[in-house]
């Protein structure tokens, strides 16, 4: 299905790495509502991808930039609107790592290195991305930008570690840039608090079956996909959401308003 | 502007007075999107609103229903599925009155009868009308249930009085019943929770636009108008927004993550 | 242990059924810690529990009253400031009450009229007892109000059915009438977001057991007691507190920010 | 006044500085109802502030220790057990700031080394301390630790600027932390979001008189000042609020919940 939404609008995406990706379903659908844009990824996430696919079916160009380099973003947002031929309607930033999960450190015993990189490329990226669009004054007015959050930023998953302290930075950003955004530019920001999605990222973490598997007999619509979360960005970047902004939006098919579902309660009634 | 997001959708919307009406404005655009519906209102409230002439613009129907009667409700969703050849997709519930507020009766020396019956109304009319329709087995799967509120619900403005109360009831009731609407039907139960908007009713009420002018100068968007709430129910009904459910959705502009903004600090810094 | 941290101050205890109950471990608490009060419940109540026994033991007076007829509240309050020698400094509302729970009726299935009698039994009951307050003006500055309520409010229990709506509006009386005791009174109204707690009224619910089970796994610090609440009180009602209003507090062994816990995800890791 | 709710309670106190401090005034509330601590600061704010004042009134002994270096606060912590007899029973975190605003950037255009720097001190250096604390397993069961935050982690204002998201990344820090600590040390962790307060750092920011005017104005029971602060600390150090964890609790006089107070609105009304 297709409603040309997205007709004649221009943007970046962040973080399509492969099929599995909300980035890259996000890309394809954009791409089917009309929109045009610039794919980036980091030079390394992008020698593990297979970016240059989903560049070709969409008929996007690629500039690789690591989102912690202000230069590199610069660059990034420069060039997208001389290739698009003007200025942004639409930016999705899908970014995140935690150096501690890799390496396999516990909450409790943090290495502070890996913490300010993870906190770096997963949280204070966001704001570095926003503020090179914003002193290269390089959305249009109404334009519409989109960062992928979870839910441990306010609840705790103990697996999910350090992340959850770097989401809720995160969301605080795209508040505190959102004011200044909507004041000076009017220019919408959000987050979307998506499901646990088995992403190729997500699906290395310790334990991450068990908790698709709970999130999904929590939520009373089960847990949205990466599919699922393309359709509704695209409503945050369409024409018909423009009040809408400094706001976290739960995607989650009721998981985060649901206290306890009957098939989770049952595991404990006998 | 259309994209045929509705095509082949049908429903039903609650609430359209006259063409301030929030209800009247997403009627229109619900019927430029495609999809088609029965009008309802109050008996009274039709007397006084020019609902005809709404219904003849958009090929509509027009049942009268008193939302607080279970009879009522049962006739109008039953005739709605006979008019529109099936079952329904989408219901918007856009009904509140407080008669403590009409009478003038502060907060703090309420008329109980006045009360209940401004909750009957308010709040457990949505109660009611999914009730009816769950019962019926109305709603086709991926169908969406949206109602108005407004944030007073979680934070006190002074002259709501006792809809703030009722509308944290019908967020309450639109959590709990989307819990068993999503296991059970697939689906979804939203609450908008709008901007303060110059409805015909809501300029009634005391310090109005005083309060319009401040929700105005705290939102780094401005304020959301009817015709913007409208163009984001769309959204809600379509079948992009397939797993948000159970969320009370801010669409304000920003309002509702302001702690303050700069031109309202200004009037307490001389 | 006791502190004195209330001597001199003078309350009323609504809801003490038993010795199993928060308001009875509340009073017994107050008493200890040098306050004195008033003991009520309806009239109904009082036959079924041994309200007597603990009247006995704190050296308190009973004043049957129905907490819906505003007639028994004026009494109530007028009365009790004679007995206690002056204004108020505390009250517990301790009120519940769903007729649906108790017919059996689920949450799609509700009769209305057993929904208007729980909602008024369990949460218009605290706007008639603080209206009744107000107008009376019976609280002395700086006094302190506290009702009992459950997170069933804000996310859903399934079994909890409507009293999960009751405790919305109940929390949402406490914030706008703790508006205007503020202002006009600096009087602070709270509730207290307690751990499910095996009470003699919480026991005879369907499912309670694997619930409270559930709740023990899911709270870091495991389920809040009785005599847990009891204490927590205490600091509301003592001078040590005078800032926190219109707050709806979490008293849940950490529960509420808990998105899930090892020992839950376990179940579902096999 | 005076209850005796700490005796025999040991702990550490981070952040006076002088008598205009939370940190400050909390240290002499703590020794009068009974507490023993060791006083610590930044050796560059020790330089600056009087704390030597304070030691001296409280019986206390300071430990200076940057709570950015691991190994300062390994040695703060062991040092402190020496100096007390044992393990602590609380532990007050009241430290923050931001080089951003100190010099002037804008949150549009802040320096990363700043954010960098102002995020380790505000908001990391609470993960370090806990993870030194718990690593040396140095708290007793039922201890209680607390930072202090502010509101704009959760709603704009614009002169707060990347503090925002430090006491965003604080307060999931106490949620996260506050699982692990609950689960195995028995230990609670909470923030406390507190009224804007005059004290010698708070002054130093751009437009702050007419922000503490203005939350005076919205707060029904007035601004919560640091001796009330002192107090609210207190009940959360004392053995009454042992299920209470993993909180943010609002200590403001009712701003967090006040949509818009009466006075303000009258600026706009006119």
């Amino acid at each position: 299905m297709s409603y040309n939404l997205l007709k004649g609008k221009k943007g970046i995406i962040f973080g399509a790495l492969d099929e599995n990706s909300i980035a890259w379903k996000t890309a394809e659908r954009v791409h089917a509502e009309g929109g045009t844009f610039v794919l980036t990824n980091a030079p390394v996430a992008m020698r593990m991808g297979k970016i240059n696919e989903l560049a070709e079916k969409t008929g996007s160009e690629i500039i690789p930039a690591d989102a912690t380099l202000e230069e590199d973003l610069d660059n990034l947002i420069n060039k997208s609107m001389e290739i698009l031929g003007g200025k942004l309607d639409f930016v999705l930033h899908s970014i995140g790592m935690s150096v501690n999960v890799r390496k396999g450190r516990h909450y409790t015993d943090e290495k502070y290195d890996f913490t300010t990189k993870g906190w770096d490329i997963s949280a204070l990226s966001f704001h570095k991305v926003m503020q090179s669009i914003y002193k290269s004054d390089a959305m249009n007015e109404w334009g519409s930008i989109v960062a992928l959050t979870y839910m441990a930023s306010q609840r705790v998953f103990p697996d999910y570690n350090d992340m959850a302290d770097n989401k809720a930075y995160l969301e605080s950003v795209a508040r505190s840039f959102g004011y200044f955004f909507g004041k000076e530019k009017k220019v919408r920001v959000n987050t979307i608090s998506q499901s646990p999605t088995p992403t190729t990222a997500g699906t290395g973490v310790k334990g991450f079956d068990g908790f698709i598997s709970y999130a999904e007999k929590m939520s009373p619509l089960g847990n949205a996909t990466a599919q699922d979360c393309a359709d509704y960005t695209v409503t945050l970047f369409s024409d018909l959401t423009r009040k809408v902004t400094m706001q976290n939006l739960f995607h989650d098919g009721g998981f985060s308003n649901t206290g306890v579902s009957q098939e989770v309660i049952e595991y404990f009634s006998k």
